[in-house]
């Protein structure tokens, strides 16, 4: 097997802006989530379950409760015209078990990996209205909203760099609307 | 880029008995380390640090605190001659934030699928002594263990498998000792 997963994992940045002419189809989001299925959970418990939304109507359902890009005061979201174009909302099952551990990391970065693949791509979000979500799509108060993948073809640069001596990790945007993303170094993770 | 997470994925399986002939370095190690570092972090805050232990020495301090496969109640985890040949030791900083999201899940991942495109497999292991892995190897008290990832070249079969309809989630092993871990239908995980 060719070593590849670097390369996939380096291209899986978290997008924010998107092509809306490319749509995402239900089949594409079920494959997504059957890479989820087949990873890891504790204690092989797996109490996570998934919302799809891959048409207009629905997107526009879910939009309205993200909040985007904390860090970018001046920016509220993507505008009509590059908004994503399909969500998978990861659920937690409280009548499978009352905790979900970092269960939905390990989906989240599966689902981002296969996305990055087919030439999607999108934003892990946990900043979440999720009140006015769960009332909105009509979610069962047994489970617990716990991240929105928000996915299309990403429409916009993103560059990773490194984080400057002011140890400031924000990430920001320059004149041309390019997005920076300061990254620590290898050997500032490393403590042994 | 062929269409290859999904194998990659359903390969990396929680693997418990190791041909401990096979020795991991720390330049491997660092790689997968380095994967889990360009991958997402909530509000891009990177607040995870890593241990690495490659050595036969600093495993053996490792090992006696990990619990093992928590269902196989007969089973105290791997022999002498089938253990781990590395770990990474996934920490959070509370320097840098004091709550971790679902990051450490999301690098998890990222690693062990590096591991596997290298012949590696492994297991996440979040049931730990945590009180004596600190003493042992003497890890800052700001520093909160997350996950300890136990690695090597798996030396044991995994077969996935559908849940049965009792529902019993629980893996087992037959009496060749393959390992089965039964998995729920994408059906079941869709919700909408």
């Amino acid at each position: 097997m060719p070593a590849m997963i670097k390369e996939l994992i380096t291209k899986t940045r978290s997008y924010r802006r998107f092509d809306e002419s490319r749509a995402i189809t239900r089949d594409e989001l079920l494959e997504f989530v059957d890479c989820a299925r087949l990873s890891a959970s504790a204690g092989n418990r797996q109490p996570l379950k998934f919302i799809l939304s891959s048409h207009p109507a629905t997107n526009e359902k879910i939009f309205p409760h993200l909040r985007w890009a904390a860090y970018l005061k001046d920016w509220p979201g993507p505008a009509i015209g590059e908004r994503p174009t399909g969500y998978i909302i990861i659920l937690g099952d409280t009548t499978v078990h009352p905790a979900f551990e970092c269960d939905h990391g390990i989906a989240a970065q599966s689902i981002m990996l296969a996305a990055t693949e087919k030439g999607l791509g999108g934003c892990m979000i946990a900043s979440i209205t999720r009140d006015t979500l769960r009332a909105a799509l009509n979610i069962a108060p047994t489970l617990e909203i716990l991240l929105v993948l928000a996915l299309g073809r990403p429409a916009e640069t993103v560059i990773v760099e490194s984080v400057p001596p002011s140890g400031d990790i924000r990430y920001w945007r320059d004149d041309e609307q390019r997005h920076h993303v300061p990254k620590r170094s290898l050997d500032e993770l490393i403590v042994g």
